[in-house]
């Protein structure tokens, strides 16, 4: 018996239709294999020694004279920062120049490691970079939204080893983020309260599907989860922006964070997976009716025709038991060792 | 240089990022290798001779004793249409019976074929079994919306090869869908016309993204294409719901699909590719605002976190390239033989 889940700030609904006998196992197998890789690659241009392979950084983090994380100018990227906003019309069509910053945050100079393996001060140093450069980019007055996001492996959209995440600022806020925001506004206007912190706060009341939490920090597979073992998480004190982060917040988050990531790690054998900071635009840092947060996609289904046509998700595990998974997984000292 | 280009009637943004250089032949040296597909398979629930394997019927169309196309309930349907459609909440969460119809469209009784190689008759076959059982469900007062799509090959999540689409029906309307249509209300309120009407209309003027026209279609690489080869097939008379088709259309939109398929098919070597026919509502038939149109989605290129994210995706290929590509990609009889 299946059932429809609605999400509660975004009003999208999924289809749970749970394969109740569907183990991990069964996502793994289809994982491609991953290469074994070396601690250090002579034509990587992020690794150690290769610094001259990419552009000037825009920031490093260093600890006795050894870089920690580099973020440099994306050579591929899609936005240039030296593009003016004006937007012009193609007969009725709008168009706009590629105005935009598009970085890659190096995440560690050597390149056979991932977030779930590293030290969590490692980690830790990673989300600085994040928060630190959002807040720089955001005082661009053509910004108005940073999207910061992780692609692990080819099935998620990249084919570059070394460990990276990207960050991207947009001119535009699309009518993809800005739809679930008049929902929050409306809610807002209800309830009087942030739908995020409702629902962060249903969550935890309802409990099953929690994977772990923090005194600051909660991650879970949402009631609506659009796809096996999807998790977020989120901050438990109300904020609309990532780059409202305190350093000690930062610390925690990198402690539940690289749990997250290590769970996944060890329970789906290093799947391939996104994860995204969706936090408020540029001037919305103070609003009380969003809140940021992170969610973590590993890519063990794809979504068809009928995703692509409605919108609605037909998930085939249930959230409450992808959390029991997760929950349940041992994970002994990840950053020891490598893969 | 890139530039942003926005969607007339979603306002959502792309990002046009061409890398000039890039060919077909870049895109179908990732084509997953088909194997080769006997004509008739003894397992496979489809092809002719096995028709027990499946449920009744819901639709069959025949000519001289042999059936044509056959529509059947889905065995692994993700809704069921015993269910009621009450909602419920779970704390604070909104759901509701898993109630739906979804059946399988058999587009033919050989099980090496495709839409791209049929006989135009046969491909007017199924499109009329498409709309005579959008006509059908829609007369259940529980359902709101009918999805009808194809989704091709495994990258389009399908592994089942013998040829056929899929129809889900369901009491749900959700935002994804309704969105863009609240946009294109916004519009008729502002313009006094649909504003798909008006999207085709320019693109029609533009001429240079058109990959093919009749009297009474046309397909064309849309200005805002989301991704390399992204096509979009409209009927030219104001039409909301595919529901309403005339017969003598489904034979011309058979002869340009086939067209536009086979180009593709040529192009990209039978890529893997989603089609959705997005329909309007039931009970909003006659609206002028809305317009129903195809989508043909070949899957070269993969969303990342920043599409995830942002909504906004990055197309490496200019529309205007992908049509002229398609355009001038020669076809003959593709009907003739199979691969």
């Amino acid at each position: 018996m299946s059932e429809f889940r609605q999400n509660l700030a975004t009003k999208e609904w999924v289809i749970l239709s749970a394969d109740r006998g569907k183990r991990p196992s069964d996502f793994i197998k289809d994982n491609p294999r991953r290469q074994p890789v070396p601690p250090y690659k002579d034509d990587c241009p992020f690794c150690k020694g290769n610094e001259h392979l990419t552009a000037d950084p825009t920031l490093v983090y260093s600890e006795e004279g050894q870089w920690k994380v580099r973020v440099v100018p994306n050579k591929y990227a899609a936005l240039q920062p030296d593009q003016d906003t004006r937007r012009a019309c193609v007969g009725s069509f709008l168009t706009a120049h590629g105005f935009g910053i598009a970085e890659v945050v190096i995440e560690h100079p050597r390149h056979n490691l991932t977030l779930a393996r590293m030290e969590i001060d490692d980690v830790a140093t990673v989300l600085r970079a994040y928060r630190d450069r959002q807040q720089a980019i955001s005082r661009n007055p053509d910004v108005n939204l940073v999207t910061i996001f992780r692609n692990h492996g080819p099935r998620a959209g990249t084919s570059l080893a070394h460990p990276h995440s990207q960050i991207i600022a947009t001119p535009i806020v699309p009518p993809h983020v800005r739809n679930p925001w008049e929902q929050a506004v409306l809610y807002y206007d209800e309830h009087g309260h942030c739908v995020y912190c409702d629902m962060m706060r249903e969550e935890i009341a309802q409990k099953v599907r929690i994977i772990t939490e923090t005194d600051r920090f909660v991650a879970y597979c949402p009631f609506a989860a659009r796809s096996p073992f999807e998790a977020r998480l989120y901050p438990k004190r109300h904020m609309p922006s990532f780059l409202s982060m305190q350093d000690d917040e930062l610390v925690e988050m990198a402690g539940i964070l690289r749990d997250l990531l290590a769970r996944l790690y060890t329970c789906l054998d290093d799947p391939d997976y996104n994860f995204i900071i969706r936090s408020a635009a540029i001037g919305d840092e103070d609003v009380r009716y969003l809140h940021w947060y992170m969610v973590v996609i590993p890519k063990v289904s794809i979504p068809a025709g009928f995703e692509m046509g409605s919108g609605i998700y037909i998930n085939s595990v249930a959230p409450e038991d992808s959390a029991a998974c997760l929950r349940e997984t041992k994970i002994e000292c990840p950053c020891r060792g490598t893969k």
